[in-house]
């Protein structure tokens, strides 16, 4: 068996293992905190790898932000990590080949080899969190576009300018069907401000008549994005992943996704490669394309 | 040089043409009104590839509605078309290799080989008539998803249920970046019912303020759509075709875009492979997948 290294690049820490090239990890899953400059993220990563430099075949980085069509640079997208991250060289960080793509990408590609998605060659994962990430792949390739960052989940959901979206565009899918989506349409509906995405599960769980709702606004929207993307794309399946998902009921959309959709019906399913997908991802995508 | 025949089969005619492999038609140009059954289409085109057997490689078929993988078989969304068309039994017309594709998406790909998005990999066509259609290709490859029927306009652009598109969901790009959206936008802003789309574009052109509005909104609409799928896609350009486009700023909708983008720029053309880029569609993409 042949081993790589996985490293996932996040806002909040770095997570590391050996990972096999069927993906399965093995010993034990490392973090460590990120750190707040490129130059110290650079070094944290050298460390890294030189642990392990002996027993590997290569290094796969899952990170946050865009990756360029040449998995050796972060191109973009990076508001959760310091200033210069974009600048640091991965190639130089090792002998050893260093494979990069971003962590979304990744995650969809650990779901469409060993996950939920396993065998459609054609699916969409969608990462429902604070915001939303995307990775799609199509006739089992990852959709890249032409600089590398295809599969960013904002597309318009209104035209009337109600919400503003971290992109600085309005109303864009994530900012209905991410978490703080959720939020701002528990506002709307109950006119409570500054509440959780917790307040709002747990509420509705106790019956709050608002918050039910606006769990079923915010589900809808997620659906009426997806029925977008299954006219777009023709996928085999959806898979959502993501702190937020398991607050979401899949058959659901799937019924109302397929009463509707154009292309042919769909599937919608959770995620199941689990909380490291992302750098399981890395290096059964490096696998292939390196 | 080697010729195949393009045939377009539309709703109100059937077109076809000798074309040889660099998309040149040569010859006339013959139509005939689309027979009202099927079984009638069926000995149309017998009679038409008979006539041009001897001189031709292949048969290459533009469609209305949509095709499947194997380019073969009509498999759905043939509204204007008999009932019974997607019954055909396309590959024995004739002796010769039949090739058949949707319309849309042959014209996407002669834009691509000979037109507006020449050489650019990565480009999304989107056809303004009275409905929307789209050809999306990526990475040189025609976007078929699981089915075939890949490439459909159908996404929302409102969550309020404003208006119902023809495909049965409600507020799709389609019902509003057509020239149907843009008689009901118009009739929105001005109370007028009736209208056509000449009188919009007449009445705006001799100052009537609500008929400008209502190409500006129209515009920006079409703008909305564009920017979500360049976030999806990232492609290298847009291309407008059909009888809607000729309406639209290309340079506007392009600024707009990359005014919020996500990925990277892009470009937004008008098409230029003409009005026969259907069939010539056909056969560049017959060329190289039969």
């Amino acid at each position: 068996m042949n081993f790589a290294l996985g490293i996932d690049i996040g806002g909040t820490k770095v997570s590391y293992a050996l990972i096999d090239n069927n993906g399965a990890i093995k010993g034990d899953i490392s973090k460590v905190a990120t750190p707040k400059s490129a130059r110290e993220i650079e070094s944290l990563l050298k460390n890294i790898i030189l642990k392990f430099e002996n027993n590997i075949e290569f290094v796969a980085i899952a990170t946050a932000g865009t990756v360029n069509n040449e998995n050796d640079k972060v191109i973009g997208s990076t508001a959760n990590l310091p200033i210069g991250y974009k600048d640091i060289n991965f190639s130089e960080l090792s002998d050893k080949k260093i494979f990069i793509e971003n962590d979304a990408n990744c995650a969809a590609w650990a779901e469409y080899k060993i996950g939920a998605s396993k065998d459609c060659k054609n699916s969409i994962m969608l990462t429902l969190g604070t915001g939303v990430g995307g990775g799609i792949i199509i006739n089992g390739k990852l959709l890249k576009g032409k600089s590398g960052g295809a599969g960013e989940m904002h597309f318009v959901m209104s035209r009337n300018k109600r919400r503003q979206c971290t992109c600085g565009a309005w109303d864009c899918f994530e900012s209905y069907a991410s978490g703080n989506g959720l939020k701002l349409t528990a506002t709307e509906i109950s006119g409570n401000e500054n509440i959780t995405t917790y307040d709002i599960v747990d509420g509705a769980k106790v019956g709050n008549e608002d918050y039910k709702k606006a769990l079923k606004v915010w589900q809808n929207d997620i659906a009426l994005g997806i029925l977008g993307l299954a006219n777009l794309f023709d996928p085999d399946c959806f898979v959502l992943s993501g702190s937020m998902e398991k607050f979401v009921d899949v058959e659901e959309i799937e019924r109302f996704v397929n009463s509707y959709v154009l292309t042919s019906p769909t599937k919608v399913y959770h995620a199941k490669a689990g909380n490291y997908s992302g750098m399981i991802g890395a290096v059964l995508l490096g696998n292939e394309l390196i």
